[in-house]
């Protein structure tokens, strides 16, 4: 088990800053308290007041200033790491009630996607799983999540997995989950896809296949959430000066 | 017009390791110079290497650190600002040559959606065109452009749309664009859309609604891009202690 790491004096700035801005205590269009209250507000130098700043500017979160004091921007909601990786966190997050009903659970050989995706030998064990989730009892997701088996798996097939958030379980294991890789595709609903998720098949779906890593860089997981495209919507807001950190790729 | 603002200190560093990530100068995996190396060959104090390496931890470019040096991490591409609101400069940054094929340009009234979105009166002109983007010749995109009549509007009007980048245009001449919000739904091909872009109706494609802001938030431009779902990627990177600037939301 790690000991969790204290968090940087602008760290903690950056998420004072983000509260105040999602409980509405900062509207769109406000001002950001100055540099010198910050500083004197978090006993801070300007240091790590500059670099909360740049953190939420990179957020989309408050306008670049240029000189002048920073205003809070519309369409200030960001994802916590937390409801990235766990979908009861990111529905309980939305205000639904989140709910999840599994197909199958099992212990099986890494077929070649897998070992190439885990960067584990072809053969070696994976705990794997579907699940189908829902929202206020609606199926808004399909769940295919692939874990190594140390650390993890084991965890995972320990655990009953109609219960909750297993990554939540995870984590409070002391799993190391540190850093995530996301891509989005749209895609046309199969027949099973189609018949979890309540569509017409052909249906179009958001396809997010999704590999995380522990903070050496080893993958302990490699998953594909499948969204219904008629209820998912993303966002994101960038400001000129912080280039964003999606990458929009065609292949051709 | 307005003069260029100065790149803050901290802004000329994360440009310059952001450059030496894309270039390959260093690799996933590599250390980052330490702070005092990069101080050192800035001549900056510890303030702005901190801010530039919030910025690029938070666009998912290298690790958090936790006391260690920070590394390089994989899959480390960002979009530039310019790369978002221009498609000429985003197909010709993926390598890709460029195209497009105007299908109509026109001045006209402001229906109830546009207004609302662009915060001008119901029945107040604005500027619309439709163009098919190719890349290599082959069609990726619809883009459904409106403007505010000032100061964009106008100059589209005056610009042959049907030779190269019309956001390169307004820029060049002064042009505000300083934030965008972009929007994403998984959504099926009318007749139309197939039509323009040589896939089956009902083929799954992406479409991003995007609204650029000037730096005083008054919204300058509305658009929808339709790209092919099956050739459009998007992707992101993202480190526990630094929320990703996506939202990601279901509607019921």
């Amino acid at each position: 088990m790690k000991p969790m790491r204290q968090p940087q004096q602008y760290e903690e700035i950056a998420e004072f800053l983000r509260q105040a801005i999602r409980s509405g205590q900062f509207e769109p269009g406000d001002p950001l308290p100055s540099e010198a209250e910050l500083c004197e507000r978090f006993t801070s130098s300007r240091g790590p007041v500059r670099q909360a700043m740049a953190t939420l500017r990179s957020e989309g979160l408050i306008s670049s200033g240029r000189g002048r004091r920073s205003i809070v921007l519309d369409a200030s909601r960001t994802e916590s790491f937390e409801a990235m990786i766990s979908v009861t966190a990111w529905l309980t997050q939305l205000g639904y009630e989140p709910g999840q009903k599994t197909e199958w659970i099992a212990r099986r050989p890494a077929d070649a996607t897998l070992a190439a995706a885990l960067e584990i030998p072809e053969g070696d064990p994976v705990v794997s799983y579907h699940r189908v989730r829902f929202a206020n009892g609606t199926p808004v997701m399909v769940e295919r999540a692939n874990f190594r088996l140390e650390p993890a798996g084991r965890l995972v097939l320990a655990f009953d997995t109609d219960s909750g958030s297993i990554h939540r379980h995870l984590m409070q294991q002391g799993v190391d989950f540190n850093n995530v890789t996301r891509t989005l595709l749209a895609v046309a609903a199969t027949e099973e896809d189609a018949q979890y998720l309540g569509v017409e098949p052909g249906s179009p779906l958001q396809l997010m296949p999704m590999k995380v890593y522990d903070h050496s860089g080893t993958p302990l997981e490699y998953s594909y959430y499948l969204y219904r495209g008629d209820l998912l919507r993303l966002g994101m807001n960038t400001i000129r000066g912080n280039p964003s950190p999606l990458w929009v790729e065609i292949d051709l």
